[in-house]
């Protein structure tokens, strides 16, 4: 059972994303909220119905591989015709090619939506779109023409072929080799691992794209490109040709997400087209993992979601033992005991906060396509970066969190497998691996987006967020408590990124092994903050009489986030100011 | 691979769990610290070279159910034929009874010892010296006789079977029957759930520890008895008869330890022995419980252990992208980047501290069998009592972070299942589950432990951590910075006390909703108390020109863990002190 949190999404795109500031640009002008609501109400109900049924019997068949070929689990292969034919994959992307243009904060909705009702198999698609972005970032106008309508419609699959065996992050090992051709292709010749969707069943072609260096490259990532490598060749009609040549030669035997084949393909001199230009492979493949890194910090949400709903319907059901205020010597159900609220309060408010973080992102990767000047775009393209390794880290640490709480919830039913709790559990635990491991988001976020500017961008943060705590002070009780927290943790925020712009030149060591506590610090201050602007918006809305229910829950989870989540920025501040010098000096 | 850490264990053996002042108690006269070094660094060998080989075999094919037997992986018997013919175990147990009377403190090690190398293996003799434990306490003289030598020896396993299908940590909802018979016996009849090892061929019998009700017993846990079941009923010359009408109608699929098998038992009329009076089930339980509670604890340690230890080996010999010092421009292996020097300092110390403090719960157990007069063996119990849910929750909870960051370190090849990682991360998620979820633990911390004496035994402990504050005071530079962050975590867990102590009566819900918090924080601290004191000895050792290495590194540990880990308490504190109203008002 898996319910689309639909009315917490549209909450979010109004109030977080900045759905109105969104609405006045033009490349928005048609878009009404109700009409994003509908097709999100519409998608939930086919994630609940179609895709989450088959997220169980996905993880226990697994995909299956036989002589080269990928079978995917029952369902599957009929499940993604749906999801192609209702137009699904083409929600976020240009109606040049076919999309539907919705905004990205739309389309983030989507994404958890999908991925908390069947992780496997939203891979799928998610890494499709990866695909189309690097596309449109890079590809030559043949390119377009050739592929881009086909991946958008979804009746093409996409992949990232980045890590090789002896290169997982550090793609300036890379060393397949793309050797140039006398028609202008490339022939790609290579072991590449970890290819998410490699091979399987479900769509027509894959477009894998594939990271190579060319006979004179320089070495290291200067001289990586990127190459366009369909498993089927296309005709100039359009039409699918010979099989090219790359063979998948295994998946891998994982701890979750089971149901996605993990490929290694084997490049023996495949037709490759070069996207861009020769050497620059790394920045296009930036741009895709960009937004695949975003993605996986929603899938990092959805997980939460995921969990948190079953372990809430577990506890709303399970009666044991009588409650520990006396109030019945009857045995009741779970979710009255202190311990088990407590697990179900901080799984609900890391995934609404997390969920809150992703709509703030999107808004702000909205804003840096379309907004009306440039200096809004950089502005909006230095938040939108900012937040990216933010997203993908802080979110999927969570997720893990909040899936291994979700299995303690369900007591020794969480242990069996059939319970469905030790699923998630299992899946989670790659969010904070795959896309660049939480400490590569951080290196990124400290590196990339806050010393690279000397702290602007973060102090800038800083600033919206002391707007936040000035509407607080003068608000309610409950805006009051929030406020104070919310002040704390800012400005152990701000200390810190102050520490770090200040010492990372002299002592790196020391600052980067602050690089992750700096990023969880920073993750969690950004989501309280979103659900503190929550309170305020709820607290307007219930004086206007709308949606009680729902506005003093929104108000209710702030200020628990404020209390039992916020207060960890203060720890954290500790171990980046004065933690690293027993950090370098513990043996190991 | 796996080494035991036989040093750090008896470190904390002569230094933690206070091994001259046992040896000077009447029941260890005999012993010498060498004696016991030579016992384990023997039991470390065994468990390197013939259980730990079994981890990843086993786990792969698991035990097998057919038809009311259980198959355990190949190996497993072989093995467990050579732990009973080596008579590993005897260990700990009565001499009286075949046993070798060694200290809990040793036997602790040697139970972290052979759940580091497997853990499925080990639950069978966890189980058996908890049967053993509750004989001791309740066994009639002929059931200790008939019964006991051949559970000490290992040839005959123990079982635990209080939960049924409605009835998991409510045992006032058992409803298995026990109908008197003229001879004595009484016939068995219920269904138990959850029976780790109830079924399997590595023990020519199995001893089943059964709760059960009388036709006129009262309602609720006061009704409740403990019955002996034999697998084979035991003839009166020792030899095996009939088979008892017990069954094992299936085994569990578990998320994890999917060697040892977890059964379904049917009880059938069978033919059961009452152990002890009738209705006082209850507290013998709990007499097995709480030996079986803390060697959960120990199964904390233990996993964290082996997750360290490969992770640590892994960092060592991957080879990943060049150091952020710039030191040289080259790939360098992991262990040299910052975050997973981070993630294996914080591993290293929650697994070195988590050890200390079970050698110093392990010395009270010691004292409060065996001190020399009723007020020290009072105040003994006392201590043990107080430290028992803080070793199951503490250390159980960790054991899933450092197993969870042991896939961490990892990257990518962390999620694939034969490099080992992902095993840990599965195997440790029932730690904080069986035995009692934390939840339990800390309502028995708060309710039995705390509030039932008025905080009096609490406080003691605050007491003995301010005589090491005075010691660090006078002492080195990181004697006195560890100091610091001791004394306001004591304080912290000072305020907490109080506060629980005053507010429980009023607002129960509230109080205990900081249980848990309470819980992690108590057990943070009486860790980093027992490091503190670790750094004061090897402050002394290194003056004294003893093992350089070992020392300096503990200092280094002791240091680390009060600067990263040390630090959360006063995050607990805030949540139990501030966060109730946001707890209770959260909508869920």
């Amino acid at each position: 059972m898996f319910t689309a949190p639909t009315k917490d999404m549209l909450f979010n795109i109004e109030h977080i994303s900045g759905w109105n500031d969104l609405m006045a640009l033009p490349a928005y002008d048609a878009l009404d909220l109700e009409d994003a609501a509908a097709v999100l109400e519409e998608f939930g109900r086919f994630c609940a119905e179609m895709i989450a049924p088959l997220n169980a019997s996905g993880d226990e068949v697994g995909a299956q591989y036989d002589q080269g070929r990928v079978t995917m689990p029952d369902g599957f292969a009929t499940a993604y015709a749906s999801f192609v034919e209702m137009g699904w994959q083409s929600l976020p992307h240009p109606e040049s090619f076919g999309g539907q243009g919705m905004p990205r904060c739309v389309g983030a909705a989507a994404t958890e939506m999908l991925n908390a009702a069947n992780m496997s198999f939203a891979l799928c698609p998610l890494l499709t779109d990866g695909a189309i972005e690097a596309l449109l970032t890079a590809g030559s106008d043949t390119q377009k023409e050739t592929y881009l309508a086909k991946l958008v419609s979804g009746a093409w699959s996409g992949t990232m072929n980045l890590t090789e065996p002896q290169a997982g992050s550090d793609l300036a090992r890379v060393k397949s080799k793309a050797v140039p051709q006398n028609d202008g292709t490339y022939h790609i010749t290579g072991t590449k691992i970890f290819i998410t969707y490699g091979e399987h069943d479900m769509s027509e072609n894959t477009i894998h794209l594939v990271l190579a260096r060319t006979p004179d490259a320089p070495s290291g990532v200067k001289g990586i490109s990127l190459f366009l490598v369909p498993k089927f060749m296309v005709n100039a009609d359009g039409t699918l040709g010979d099989r090219n040549a790359v063979t998948c030669v295994s998946i891998e035997h994982k701890l979750g997400v089971k149901a996605s084949p993990t490929a290694i393909l084997e490049f023996e001199g495949a037709t490759g087209f070069l996207i861009g230009d020769e050497n620059s492979g790394l920045s296009y493949m930036f741009e895709m993992m960009n937004s695949a890194r975003y993605a996986v910090g929603l899938q990092g949400v959805a997980i939460a979601e995921r969990a948190y709903q079953q372990a809430l319907s577990f506890a709303k059901e399970r009666v044991q033992s009588a409650p520990v205020d006396r109030s019945t010597s009857e045995a009741v159900t779970i979710v009255h005991h202190p311990d088990v609220r407590r697990l179900l309060a901080r799984m609900q408010v890391l995934t609404e906060g997390g969920r809150a973080l992703t709509a703030y992102a999107a808004g702000w990767q909205d804003m840096a396509r379309h907004a009306a000047t440039p200096q809004e775009r950089e502005q909006a393209t230095a938040a939108s970066e900012f937040l990216t390794p933010l997203v993908k880290g802080y979110c999927t640490e969570n997720g893990v969190e909040v899936a291994s709480a979700g299995v303690q919830v369900h007591g020794g039913m969480g242990f069996i497998e059939e319970t469905g709790a030790a699923q998630h559990y299992r899946d989670a635990r790659i969010l904070p691996i795959y896309e660049g491991t939480t400490a590569i988001q951080a290196n990124d976020l400290l590196g990339r987006k806050t010393l690279r500017d000397g702290g602007t961008t973060a102090m800038w943060m800083a600033d919206q967020i002391i707007e936040t705590e000035r509407q607080l002070a003068t608000g309610s009780d409950a805006a009051k408590a929030v406020g104070v927290r919310l002040s704390m943790a800012r400005e152990a925020f701000q200390a810190v990124v102050n520490h770090l712009v200040s010492t990372t030149r002299d002592t790196p060591n020391a600052a980067y092994g602050g690089a992750v506590p700096y990023l969880m610090l920073a993750g969690n201050l950004m989501s309280g903050w979103q659900l503190a602007k929550s309170l305020l918006v709820a607290e307007r809305e219930l004086t206007a009489g709308k949606d009680n229910e729902f506005m003093t829950a929104k108000i209710a989870s702030a200020r628990f986030y404020a209390d039992h989540i916020l207060c960890d920025v203060e720890t954290q501040s500790q171990r980046i100011l004065e933690g690293s010098d027993s950090l370098l000096s513990v043996a190991l």
